[in-house]
């Protein structure tokens, strides 16, 4: 999922996302509850009519952004309170408010308001994360299952339970039963992808999907660079979300079949080549790094667009390739191929 | 002719382009000389082939670009002395240097160096201004002349040649004069909408092109509003240029069938129309001034790429419903209905 923060995929247009292929979209609740408000999203029909793009959408709880917000934020088992980013005005998420706004934004898919312990946390701490994404996990089903009763199936999002427990496996399983228990149509494994090594990374993964019913989606959040997206499908991870793709074209860097590209290096100053070589996306097709590097230093938001379409076509090529390889059970062979390749480069 | 000042229309692509129906672009030689250097823009193949753009193109010739630095630039009959706007490093536009540069970018049209007074301007400075452009004319066209013998006929560009004279009649007639002697395939008209009334636009541009030889292409450039568009039309202009459309989108304004539409503005939170209900683009297809206000709020590059999108699609139009009318002899007609419905919207 190529995340929309304020309900737009950041230099993208909806009809660029279809091109690209992109099947379902991530939109924060924390910023979209700031601005415009949820009411307005639900006056102008919801997330869909109102961003123009009508493929799912999926939001997340607001819960990893407040607690971005630590230092101006109180956590308390009644919920989060904290200060606006954007003019420092006081706001409370409960797992009830959270639900309520989540519901009035519209999407098709929404999370649990969860608590996400920043890496490293002791094991109290975690366990503590643990006990509270439990508790809220209870209410957000409980507000969730009241909205949509009184809805009379008007509303239509599907609520995903998170599993937390940092990188502690005793508490990843406890935490992942506890979930399970409340029976939510997909489970995310949430507080990964906040600091631990690679290899951390992968073994609490490789923990806590074992534990997780596969005719669920399974939904790693926050993640992240392709070979990391390769590693977790490999233990059976149906869903990913991740700013890397457009926050790098932005920043000067692409993704390639060849391993990521720093456009904006002098190397790629007179290089008439287009970003990645193998690549068939209209960018690769009609521009130059040259042209690419010139339109980062002169700040062209014309650039910021090019590069932003080719990393998420790329990402959603990597996607679809790696569909159809698990279907055709040759996974594995997949992912070394696509790595053998993606290692190749060293710029 | 969008105005695309470094080798890309700010927040477009080329495709943007084609689907808008632009026929023409602008780029400018001031910009594409300090970034990224003429002759890297030749080593790519020249201004089509660098920027992915294959219809035809035209370059000013930095001069209004460098007056408008005036505080740190020196002109003498040699040429401009000036301090790029990046670095602080010190330039010499000369009227052989402007066309050498003009020729390794590669447009299809390029224009001669010329000398815009600022407005107003004493009627003393106003002479100098005129002679000091007839001087440089010459120097132009002799060394475009010899570089398109040099060429063999591989150097495509048309010299434009550029009438001044600020607001002064007899000076425009003697500017004309002089310019027309040296014999250029088009011709500009420089030196308006740089401050001075709407009705000293008029006035000029009405005395000086009847002045123009009607079966070569009239250029004004700088202008401008649908309304000064129009105008200028029913004098016989034939080619125009301006920053508004791409300019005012960035900042919170389109242009619409009923007038200027402030869409930052509060009125547009909650409204789910169209920015124009009259417009068949793909943004008006598709998007509401709700959504696209609040992405202007969050200064999001996308809301910058669609309200562009709009107003180049909307110019266009006008450009297209323009020359029909003039086909079809209606052009009265159509400038009294244009405007009519232009003048309703107040916002």
């Amino acid at each position: 999922m190529p995340v929309g923060t304020a309900g737009a995929v950041k230099a993208l247009t909806a009809a660029d996302l279809e091109e690209c292929g992109v099947e379902i979209v991530l939109a924060n609740t924390y910023h979209l509850y700031l601005r415009p408000g949820p009411e307005l999203v639900r006056r102008q029909g919801g997330l869909a009519s109102f961003t123009g793009w009508h493929k799912p959408t999926l939001t997340d709880s607001g819960g990893y952004q407040v607690f971005s917000l630590k230092e101006i934020s109180r956590i308390s088992d009644d919920g989060v309170e904290f200060q606006s980013h954007l003019d420092g005005s006081r706001h409370l998420f409960t797992p009830e408010n959270v639900i309520d706004i989540q519901h009035a934004i519209g999407p098709d898919i929404i999370m649990a308001f969860d608590q996400c312990v920043p890496y490293p946390s002791d094991e109290k701490a975690a366990a503590e994360g643990v006990r509270r994404t439990h508790e809220w996990a209870k209410r957000c089903r409980a507000r969730h299952d009241e909205l949509m009763q009184v809805s009379g199936g008007a509303a239509v999002p599907s609520l995903f339970g998170i599993v937390q427990g940092s990188t502690y496996k005793e508490l990843r399983t406890q935490s992942a039963r506890q979930i399970m228990a409340l029976d939510f149509p997909g489970y995310a494994i949430g507080g990964l992808s906040v600091g631990e090594s690679k290899k951390e990374m992968e073994d609490t993964l490789a923990h806590t999907i074992e534990l997780l019913p596969p005719d669920r989606p399974r939904y790693l959040m926050g993640v992240g660079y392709p070979e990391d997206i390769l590693m977790a499908a490999s233990y059976g991870v149906d869903m990913f979300d991740c700013v890397l793709p457009t926050r790098n074209a932005r920043t000067g860097s692409v993704f390639t079949s060849g391993g990521p590209l720093v456009y904006r290096n002098a190397e790629c100053a007179d290089d008439s080549r287009p970003l990645d070589p193998n690549c068939d996306c209209k960018v690769c097709r009609r521009y130059s790094r040259a042209y690419l590097r010139h339109l980062y230093n002169q700040s062209e938001i014309t650039g910021m667009v090019l590069a932003t379409y080719h990393s998420i076509y790329f990402y959603q090529k990597l996607m679809r390739d790696l569909r159809a390889a698990i279907e055709a059970g040759r996974l594995d062979e997949f992912r070394r191929a696509f790595m053998t390749r993606y290692n190749q480069q060293s710029s």
